[in-house]
């Protein structure tokens, strides 16, 4: 693997994986907000940022959904790095089907934009990356927090009136998008990069044991938090598009594909379903990114067949309480 | 890998792939037959045949359940060797749930018995393997063909009437057991083994055409090759038992699972059921051996959770025509 040390690129410096066989995810760097306040240095403003992200990637994947949810796409420009993640890190191939060039700064490497903000920059390289042309640096590169900037701060630059964070559910968002985490965003990747059996096991039981949860959670609400679409269910929905077609398989999360669970499966065509959201999935950037990119896993780089899940099924979702908000509906059949 | 060159064990001497990536089985070497005839060198005695298999192996499995359907128990002797296969290839660790000692010779390893039939051996050391404790060598030990001589030349010394290659079913059977082998029985392992995509996407595109194809011949006959139980149903059943459990994620056979199968999946319910057929399965061997066994697949050999398919959830073939042998059901209280 690989990291920046003080602003050089190691490929000997970096390793997923404790003594005991399981895998730690090293904390992202960068943690400035976005504040809509004119006290604040990084305020809202139209064209000021742009967003680096890898489509494959579930944590870029959310800062991607909610921009579209809230309409932020004329606000907030986008650079889509290669799929495929070699020794050198995310790359810029704009040749390439679905990727774009930097479009801020013309980089052939996504690290040339964290050592450009920070020259002693010392972190992993990752995605997604919030940046601001006018100070020319990282604002953020942790997806959370990304999400809630884009969801709750720019209001006034967004052309969708979408609350994705509203009052009376900010603290079950929090909670859930908290309670997530572990077992099950970062959970396939605990199974998938644990080097010894127990950890495996562990991260296995832990995630079916969420999953199972929230499939019963499920059964009597169309939301996480509720009747109402939130940030929560963002951060659910990039892990579980990826689950049938990536992490059953190449992570070996395999007791049970999400296509398998009553409400789980519903729940995630009812996500994929709404308007705005379907766009954002690169199905072919997801799978040459996970099967090719870590030959630990997966020594001879196959991409995986695999199941080919209904996404525009029926759901029947809407026999409960709550929908996507008004204004996703309103322009559903120009937005898509 | 590791075989024998010239009666030395070589670890270095054997590679499963061609250039282009592609899966290709070595043949086998020792082809004997035992013949219920008095001029036959190799002719059926009682205890005069000893059998070596894997429990985790699906052609040594092919054996086993011959030789329990036949009655051949108390005839034919078996060691089963650790599903665990290193550098050293098979071995016997008696200690070992499951596993029992070389009942003959008392060696440590599989290539011990190679050696003392040929101490020239040059080949690959596999199970199953027929042994001849009179000769003090190897008859047979290819899977096909020694499926044929116990369900053909054992019939004085087997302890029920089951004919599994009967009259007016041969061509039929012959005809499928080969036909099965390339895409399914093989094609597992071809997609497994694959180093590159071309040769996988070869595999998995056969693989699944030939399963598709059984499943709508088996929508209209109980068995392979009619309504008769024959050997072609065993070389299909030790491919298919694994299926779910260890090919569909390790060898990345993922576009479906058996058990999605309409008929393919009630098909191998009912054979796992048929008196004296689910004793030979040991999902503990088959499971430890492919996922510790291959590391150039899985690099941690760690061994998936993966589904637990109802093996004996019932399978309703009792209304096509046909059934198991009467032989069986008779001693099926007894005998299970």
């Amino acid at each position: 693997m690989n990291m920046l040390v003080d602003g050089e690129w190691r490929t000997d410096a970096y390793d997923t994986t404790d003594d005991d066989g399981s895998f730690e995810r090293q904390s992202t760097t960068f943690r400035n907000e976005i504040r809509d306040d004119p006290d604040a240095r990084f305020q809202p403003e139209a064209g000021r940022y742009h967003l680096y992200v890898s489509a494959a990637c579930p944590w870029a994947h959310r800062a991607l959904v909610t921009r579209a949810l809230t309409g932020l796409e004329d606000a907030i420009s986008v650079s889509v790095v290669d799929p495929y993640r070699d020794e050198d890190g995310w790359q810029f191939t704009p040749d390439k089907a679905g990727c774009t060039p930097d479009h801020v700064h013309g980089a052939d490497y996504l690290r040339e934009l964290y050592v450009r903000a920070d020259p002693d920059a010392t972190c992993r390289v990752t995605v997604p990356v919030l940046w601001d042309k006018r100070e020319d640096t990282i604002v953020n590169n942790e997806s959370a927090e990304i999400m809630r900037m884009l969801a709750t701060e720019f209001g006034s630059l967004a052309s969708r009136n979408v609350d994705l964070y509203p009052e009376g559910y900010r603290a079950a968002v929090d909670r859930i998008v908290d309670e997530i985490y572990e077992p099950i965003n970062n959970g396939v990747y605990r199974a998938g990069f644990a080097t010894k059996q127990d950890p495996y096991d562990e991260a296995v039981d832990d995630l079916f044991a969420a999953l199972d949860h929230w499939d019963e959670v499920l059964a009597e609400q169309r939301y996480l938090a509720g009747d109402r679409l939130t940030e929560a269910d963002i951060a659910m929905f990039t892990t579980l598009v990826r689950f049938d077609n990536v992490y059953h398989t190449h992570f070996m999360c395999n007791v049970q594909y999400v296509r398998e669970y009553d409400n789980l499966w519903p729940y995630l065509r009812d996500l994929y379903q709404t308007p705005g959201v379907a766009r954002t999935v690169n199905m072919d950037h997801i799978k040459e990114h996970y099967y090719t990119t870590h030959p630990d896993v997966n020594p001879h780089r196959i991409v995986a067949r695999g199941p080919d899940p209904e996404f525009d099924a029926p759901h029947d979702r809407d026999e409960l309480p709550g929908g996507p908000p008004s204004a996703l509906l309103a322009g559903a059949s120009a937005d898509e």
